[in-house]
């Protein structure tokens, strides 16, 4: 299995922003982060803010690595994905959105780099050169850009579940066997017979109903049972009240 | 169409994370928000860094609601969804995962509203009775948790992308025809063997991998254009340093 991508920060003006990208990563299983000349107010050593934002994502920052040029941030990697917050028109390449970069990332046997430019201005067209492809998170117009920690947060989680079986968690819920809920649907037909709730010509409209009600809920095991012993309790209620 | 789901923040603490809440709705075209009893500290009226973060989305803020319980905040609501940072293992409901929210919230025809707990623990058991479903993102297990603004981001993106069609923005790239394309494979053929790149015999071969080379680049028409040119100019070029 490759290594998870590398985030590369160009720049970083603020320690908050690379507590919150720190936080982020650790979210989405994200390990390796490279800060390509940050502020002096970002470190190193990294500020307290930033170590405030990351909260548990602390080991993140402790071995974050500044350096002095995108290049070196880049050194060992074989897949370079630059991102941008804006269409840039007069650069010759398409914008590939956020949703495939997963795919490209896995199409490669060594490691990626994810480079996000500066909070200001992103990334510059001599910076983009460096990249493979460019990615960008599809926006409304009204406000197009994501703030850096934000976007971190998209790109990382659309790489989290690629990777992700793709299935519901815990492998789908548990839903009744056929044999327990028609078992409970006789239950429920006999019970809305003997409760008058329907004439008997209508009584198969009235549980098509009931059915389509109960189906939607796509019952547990546990469920079913419930209902069973609510209808076996009205049942002796009505018992005791006719007796 | 319906109107975009109403994003509802049960009482907010940090009035940071309720402008990073804006700026994200904002982002993806999410327009109401409503704030169930915020902190005194966030508003009403909402509080100036609460706008410093919201950077555009100062609207989203101008027309938030803040309400006295969730059931107001609510109102009208045909589908809600809740959401939960942590497994709630004693709650009698299976978690979906935020890429199934959209389909959900598209499969009914009012509105739907996405609801966020606290910052601190979430929502509670009686908050969630109130909910059609739960929905969770999935993360790495090191650290489970987003913060507010943050889990406001991943599922404002997941409806917002699923409201886009179904293609790379600008409806895909333009690909050079086939025509133009075998008629650049010709020259680069003849202008391999000019220049007795290979031996007649390992010819074919070597075409083979550069067409690899050039298939995988998906050339546009005007690079098809500009490598036709390439080869015209290195070939006159030859012809003047034979002759």
């Amino acid at each position: 299995m490759p290594r998870p991508p590398r985030v590369v920060l160009v720049e970083p003006q603020e320690p908050m922003n690379v507590g919150a990208v720190a936080r982020a990563m650790r979210n989405f299983g994200l390990e390796e982060l490279y800060l390509v000349n940050p502020s002096p107010r970002v470190g190193p050593p990294w500020a307290r803010e930033a170590y405030w934002l990351a909260v548990h994502a602390a080991e993140v920052l402790d071995r974050a690595v500044a350096v002095a040029s995108l290049e070196k941030a880049l050194a060992g990697v074989q897949l370079v994905v630059a991102t941008t917050g804006r269409p840039r028109e007069l650069y010759p390449a398409p914008l590939v959105p956020v949703w495939e970069v997963p795919g490209h990332v896995r199409s490669v046997k060594g490691q990626a780099a994810l480079v996000f430019g500066r909070e200001t201005f992103g990334l510059t067209n001599q910076e983009l050169d460096l990249a493979h492809l460019i990615a960008h998170i599809p926006t409304a117009p009204e406000q197009p850009s994501l703030n850096l920690a934000q976007a971190v947060v998209v790109f990382a989680y659309e790489l989290y579940r690629a990777g992700l079986p793709n299935a519901a968690p815990g492998g789908g819920e548990e839903l009744a066997e056929m044999g327990a809920l028609e078992g409970f649907f006789a239950d429920l037909e006999r019970y809305v017979a003997e409760i008058g709730f329907a004439d008997p010509h209508r009584l198969p409209y009235a549980m098509r109903r009931l059915r389509r009600i109960f189906h939607k809920a796509r019952l547990s095991p546990g469920e079913v049972q419930l209902l069973r012993g609510l209808l076996h309790q009205s049942r002796y209620a009505m018992g005791r009240r006719d007796g």
